[in-house]
């Protein structure tokens, strides 16, 4: 095996590593079933331990009662953003968003395309997105409010969720789900695609209060309701069995060799800390989120022009550290960290931060 | 290693032990990267060589013109029943449908749940779906004429599609793509859960004709639009990576190892005339389809009682062969006989039932 890279894509991203050589040990022969993981039927009793061990192991790491069900959904967080309104708008009410970026007005959009009646009630758009907004009022008559907590683009993250009263918060989690505890139960709905936090792409983690369940409709499809999946374990068809596996191997590593998710917050802010001391300590690098509005998984920033950013980008991979380049949308550049990058990660790309200010400052 | 299992699943199914063997081989490190192909991103040239390879062998091994799009799309062949009528049905004209069993029944009912004006043309329910009708009549004037290939769960197949004139033909071909050459010309779509004869679960192979990409009406959610995949190589969020990975290195292996599609269907051939000729010599074994209607995917058959059947299963399993229940919602046995499964496994299982019927016959 040639070295490993450090990995600072935003996603599909970083695993740990303990998680990818356990996939390959087993990959030919699953715990004795003469079998590939990837060729067990997933009406069997080996297919059956897996999903339940992520479905338990998430519910321990959130803390999450009995009145939450975990479920895997194909199609990502973009599918989740048309089967919210869809499932969970209630008739002559309105479903409020928060707009904090790329991802939310995706959201916003989806609902809209549907003729809900959206609201709007904050938005961080007239600055760039650079910030999470503090102040908005929640209409108590709402279906939901819909937000997002990490805005994976523009580097910004909610520290404290918004307090929407009665009324159930709706939240795309994808980027920093595990990333630390909260509070599950103002939450009616949690999604997150797999591919940045807790897994490889392919499936949605969808958490659902089961009051909400009541909302959904009879006459959708089949499969854009939540009651399909929650009445048969996320298996009324055939499930991304692969990426479902994966996801219980690294919800077991975050439980047995992290700790839990304050073991894991704690590392977190450590690596947070690291990455934007180095770049407060410099005129060099700039951050470009608003520094009550930083988010712990993806930082973003700025060199004095572009051409040494693509100089940057270009010796750091050099150097073994990759996904550095800033999302086609905005450019600069953007470290994404993680759970699963470690300190060491972070400390290689300040050290190479540090040097590269020396040569081209 | 443990020893391999002789895997007659009906889905998730064998795999090719040369394709787990090269997953396995670089599962740390994709082609130098230093990173996971769990790990790279969707917009990094490594994805984009896999996606390229995926699409560009699909369309050699079936002969597809440039008429044709190649699309990946998470959800399943559940998910397409929804998108089909949603899609690419036309205002005023009906949507017709043949009834062959489980899967044609579920896709009849996602397009009456959308109100579509659905005409049924042909069913061979009065005979339990033991047979594929010959004889229908299909409207000029319909939007579609959909069927599905091979039924998994009855254990028969077309053996020669439906002529519906200048109507397309729209097919679930999830249990027998692949397995064969056909014209493709006569179809407006193609649909294909993976998890049977190309990959692991976790994606829909959609092979669209680009004349049909003109009736996709412009107000439905994104994600449930073809046009939404075709306009991005399938990438317009993050596709089911992994699973994508291993369709390219399964068309590799029927291109390569194999050699397409007609010494496939050889090999298939010689593969259902071993089995369906153990079972015609046999007053002990019954085939439960109709001769002319046959499978050579799923080859459903009884033994004379129940607790046979299950002494069966269960010895067959001690001896390595494995999967070989019928489907919940019918008993019986069914040994499904993909692709990746070889003539040594039939022979293997062939063996097998002899003995056993020697010994309980």
């Amino acid at each position: 095996m040639g070295k490993r890279m450090h990995n600072f894509n935003a996603g599909p991203a970083a695993l740990p590593l303990p998680v990818l050589e356990e996939i390959q040990s087993e990959l030919l022969d699953y715990k004795g079933s003469g079998m590939s993981i990837l060729e067990v039927s997933h009406r069997s009793k080996w297919f059956d331990e897996v999903i339940n061990e992520a479905v338990e192991r998430t519910k321990r790491l959130l803390g999450l009662g009995d009145d939450f069900e975990v479920l895997f959904i194909q199609g990502g967080a973009s599918l989740q953003f048309c089967m919210i309104p869809m499932n969970l708008g209630i008739p002559g009410k309105p479903v409020e968003y928060i707009n904090t970026g790329t991802w939310s007005t995706k959201a916003i959009k989806e609902a809209q395309v549907q003729g809900k009646n959206v609201a709007v009630i904050a938005s961080s758009e007239d600055k760039n997105f650079s910030y999470i907004p503090r102040e908005f009022t929640v209409n108590p008559d709402a279906a939901y409010l819909h937000f997002t907590s990490n805005n994976t683009i523009k580097g910004t993250q909610w520290t404290q969720f918004p307090d929407a009263g009665e009324v159930p918060l709706i939240c795309d989690m994808s980027s920093d789900i595990m990333s630390r505890p909260f509070d599950p139960r103002p939450f009616g709905l949690i999604y997150a695609g797999a591919q940045k936090n807790i897994g490889p792409a392919g499936t949605a983690l969808v958490i659902i209060r089961k009051d909400m369940l009541e909302r959904v409709p009879e006459d959708i499809p089949t499969m854009l309701k939540y009651t399909t999946f929650s009445g048969k374990n996320s298996m009324f068809n055939t499930p991304a069995c692969f990426v479902i596996y994966t996801i219980s191997l690294v919800m077991k590593w975050l439980e047995e060799t992290i700790g839990g998710l304050d073991k894991m917050e704690a590392i977190n802010r450590e690596k947070g800390s690291l990455l934007y001391g180095c770049i407060d300590d410099s005129d060099f690098y700039q951050g470009t989120a608003a520094t009550d509005s930083r988010s712990l998984m993806n930082v973003t920033f700025r060199l004095p022009d572009e051409d040494l950013e693509k100089q940057f980008v270009a010796e750091a991979l050099e150097e073994g550290l990759g996904g550095l380049k800033g999302h086609r949308s905005v450019g600069g550049c953007r470290a994404s960290i993680y759970n699963a990058t470690g300190i060491d990660g972070v400390s290689a790309l300040v050290d190479f931060m540090q040097e590269f200010e020396i040569k081209n400052g």
